[in-house]
């Protein structure tokens, strides 16, 4: 179906559950990006669930979050159980404009929930000319390298910047594969390889239902494990919030999310790299590779191909956001 | 033998190739922190070739690079071609210090020597209480994901942070091994696991003598190298280096340094994790292990051990400090 009729449904959805049309044009944006960027798993399946938790009063449509410069570079944000694009989004716009005097500014945001694909906010930043770092924490669903159980988050960094013939943007968790993955396996009946997961015993399987109640492999083993530890332990430390299987509310409908987000945004002179990414689209390809692959490029080929010939959604997605959009008390009048 | 013994030794080798005693002392305590928690690699065995680029002119035992503060919040460093840990130390001095009042500071690095471990800086500045991320970059030695012959540095990153009762530090390339190890085996004649790295004519070698003259793969595949492609594109935009191929002077001795570093403090309030971190030492360990794993802390045993009973110093590289040491011109005398 096309993206606008898609993007309008959204919005009547969000519009039903009491967001203002400034914030849910924001929350569609992300989830719509997602979906066009074939990331699924961070796209509108998202959405019922967002719905249920403004319901519930753990989500709040209206909050953009309290910003408190605790020094001119550091921004203290209390997201207010805002939702997660809302309070980032006000977070970036704080830093760009700090940045431009200061030359770099950070964020530690606390209390908000899902801010979905970290690449969103990264492509928006460099667009506008200027070099972010994102990174943001998760529910437990990592086993620490050497451990049996999930103890560390998926814990994702972006990085994007303008390279002076467009932009940059790189955006990965640090799990080798997403708990959406292992759920879509399972789902499918498909195993998954070996090394991607641990049952609930903590041994290592292929069967995706069992590794449903295990815990997800660090991507590229003990240095993957280093990274997400080291982000989930600067972004706590920071922004003071929970830790490990502390973190609640970015997969259910009913907690308070406790997750952390950090960006850093830096305003300055960027020497272009546009050439030397394209000398590496150039390269000779290895053995079963068609081209050298550039990060961020598969998604924004997908968007731009969603934008002229529509997306396809999961008829149950679909089917969820209609009955969000047209809520029962509007149907029975 | 005891650490203070090669300690010595290093003093006198600098001294004769005319390092003041404060750069000097700097530059032997990196080295030597790498040699005690056992990255050979990065220890003492570089001291050689850093004596003949001071030799060639392309190293100034002198400098300590020119800060220009291009926002409050930045600092664009050119390294003059000077020591690298004396260039990097004097970068974060400034940092520490204007980040006191800021919240965070950056620097940008350009023409400065081999920096070696970030780990060293990362632990120096979280003992100081303060949060530091590091990167750097260098020669071309990492495959593309896709692409057959080095293209990006083996770029790595590094975390520090105090976690209310001691430390956190990781320290870790975007390569999946160094090119030191790759060296290792091709010496000892062993072969390495197939996934390490490309031959000269880009197909995947088991023989490290082949490997040598290829490239070593990212760590993670695809995540390792959308990683460390972001840290070389970053760093080279900030801090207008060279890029990809281009980039010399790290492991030659007669070619000016033209790599970058990026150095982030943050002095903010931090919340304590140091319980989380004790709690993840005290998880249930997954078959095969004896215990969790946490970053950084087998190089700091392997310090602590070292500064007890002493280190091993392989007697090539001893013999070669013993040269450096005691110059022709004086035992003639």
């Amino acid at each position: 179906m096309p993206v606008s009729r898609a993007s309008e449904l959204v919005d009547r959805a969000l519009a039903a559950a009491g967001v203002p049309p400034d914030n849910a044009a924001l929350q569609r944006d992300l989830l719509l990006d997602a979906e066009m960027r074939g990331i699924a798993s961070h796209g509108l399946l998202r959405l019922p669930r967002l719905v249920e938790r403004i319901g519930n009063g753990v989500a709040d449509p209206l909050t953009r979050g309290q910003h408190e410069w605790t020094a001119p570079g550091f921004l203290k944000v209390d997201g207010e159980q805002g939702l997660g694009p809302v309070v980032a989004q006000a977070a970036i716009d704080a830093l760009l404009d700090r940045a431009a005097t200061q030359g770099v500014a950070v964020a530690a945001i606390a209390n908000s929930n899902h801010i979905g694909m970290l690449g969103f906010y990264a492509d928006r930043v460099a667009e506008a000319g200027r070099c972010l770092i994102a990174f943001s924490t998760s529910e437990a669903l990592v086993h620490p390298w050497g451990g049996r159980r999930a103890m560390i988050g998926t814990n994702p960094i972006a990085i994007g910047l303008p390279t002076g013939d467009g932009i940059f943007m790189m955006d990965t968790a640090t799990s080798i594969v997403s708990m959406g993955e292992i759920h879509d396996h399972a789902d499918r009946g498909t195993p998954i390889p070996l090394g991607w997961a641990l049952d609930g015993d903590g041994n290592p399987t292929t069967d995706a239902a069992a590794a449903r109640s295990g815990a997800i492999a660090p991507f590229g083993g003990p240095k993957g494990y280093a990274l997400g530890l080291a982000f989930e332990l600067m972004l706590t430390a920071l922004a003071g919030s929970s830790i490990g299987r502390e973190v609640k509310g970015t997969l259910d409908s009913t907690k308070r999310c406790t997750k952390a987000d950090l960006f850093i945004v830096i305003d300055q002179p960027l020497a272009p790299v546009a050439a030397f990414v394209e000398m590496l689209r150039q390269e000779t390809p290895a053995e079963g590779f068609d081209h050298v692959r550039i990060p961020g490029e598969r998604g924004r080929d997908l968007r731009r191909r969603a934008l002229a010939d529509g997306i396809n959604i999961a008829d149950v997605t679909w089917s969820r956001l209609q009955d969000l959009a047209a809520p029962a008390s509007i149907i029975e009048d």
